[in-house]
């Protein structure tokens, strides 16, 4: 834990995105949640440098409450004053909800086997005036039934070219869909995915192929068809960023991390599926 | 409905207090929701100034999903001009939920026979890094079941001098509530209230002696011993603004109005007791 007096440490942190541009450190004057972290934890560090590694590098606008970073320091502090320190030196919007010390062939991203994601979707035909910037609206009612038939064609491993941005990095355009539920709660519909990595805009662009056969503006065959179509232009917008929380990383049992509720928060009365 | 071609018309309005400084118009300049309110309706109206009377005079940060208001005008639109009219020229922040032609003796302040507010607290050592704005973090582990003991003597005829705040201007301390009940929900702790009136600052100054005792740093019994002293500095501290939400105005039978939900929207998993 210990190699020359070098700690790495582990941390669950949750965000509201809506003020980021994204996790990653960006040119300096761009507001990352990256900057701001390593920013407040170098304060809990008596001033030396942090730098962080994250399990999901997320997109501006877009939130968290399960992501997993890790840092390295020869700085020896109790993992509670990791937490309350960098909390007291963070925004409102930003939260280190735990820390712990891990073996140094721990990495937040690289050990990870799987991610998760939710997409919060209010469906009403009035605009929501709270949480704006926590769900994405959508006033046409959507059939929840419809949605669940054209999601089963994304579960397994299958080429996901067809929900990749022009602009993503990833080496290859194989997932594997591990689970893809719509949870029904009051007025909101809840995308909940996990698969073992995801390409980029990949869930919003699975989201807005789902919204629009659940309005009825397609048949549910449609998604199949984007799927196998395997060309970004064939499967419509994607959807607005604000819905969207990664949730959840999952790394090999020999990495045992502290277990917390699957948010977001307000979303707590619903069941906890650990799949 | 239209005596000398005047139109009443109510309307159901939600908002986001956090960026106003309450409901009721102050001098220029100042953000108040009313304000903006106005000046939606009035483009509706193709120009004509529009004033507004509102059931509860929401304070400073304090949000709405149930607020009532009526205007009168000679401009004769359908009522879904005047919600998706309004809804566009006004902020995220603020949505007309719906609009209803009204005799011109509905008042939507002096009809109105009572009031429910819903105090949303947040119970969790980590502070919140969603709805900052929108919930009332309480870090303290609080006793819910001491809490309800608590809040039993505050139902009924009471003389509420001890949670009224200094500037309050109603005529009478002596207000009738009609439930007081607290529910939880996942972390979250709602305070639910319904009284014929409200004193300035009652439902916070309430919600902040119900937290000491959850929280217990006061017995039980301190809760009637704060009613009957009768004087507000025996009272402790007025809880914080962004957990408190208007979420119901009752009227007579007479005045049938839309229904719906009572929010806020994130509570919608809730059961709603009618009450």
């Amino acid at each position: 834990m210990a190699a020359a007096g070098v700690f790495r440490i582990a941390l669950g942190v949750e965000y509201k995105g809506a003020r980021y541009r994204g996790f990653q450190r960006q040119r300096d004057g761009v507001p990352t949640v990256q900057e701001s972290l390593e920013r407040a934890l170098s304060k809990v560090a008596g001033g030396a440098p942090v730098t962080l590694s994250c399990a999901g590098r997320t997109d501006a606008l877009v939130h968290a409450c399960g992501q997993v970073v890790h840092f390295d320091t020869r700085i020896d502090r109790p993992m509670l004053a990791w937490v309350m320190g960098a909390n007291r030196n963070l925004a409102a919007d930003i939260s280190v909800t735990w820390a712990q010390a891990m073996p140094l062939h721990f990495d937040a991203r690289f050990s990870a086997m799987a991610r998760r994601y939710r997409y919060v979707i209010y469906n009403d035909q009035i605009r929501p005036a709270h949480m704006a910037e926590e769900v994405t609206w959508n006033h046409r009612p959507l059939d929840i039934s419809l949605m669940r038939q054209a999601a089963a064609c994304m579960i397994g491993t299958h080429d996901f070219s067809a929900f990749r941005a022009r602009q993503c990095q990833a080496k290859s355009p194989i997932k594997t869909v591990h689970h893809l539920r719509l949870i029904e709660h009051g007025r909101f519909i809840v995308l909940d995915i996990r698969a073992n990595a995801f390409l980029h805009h990949m869930v919003r662009n699975i989201a807005g192929v789902l919204m629009t056969i659940g309005a009825g503006e397609r048949p549910v065959e449609w998604a199949k068809e984007v799927l196998d179509a395997g060309v970004r232009r064939t499967g419509g917008v994607t959807a607005h960023p604000f819905g969207l929380y990664l949730v959840k990383v999952d790394y090999p049992a020999e990495f045992t991390l502290p277990e917390r509720y699957i948010g977001p928060h307000f979303l707590s009365a619903l069941a906890d599926h650990p799949g």
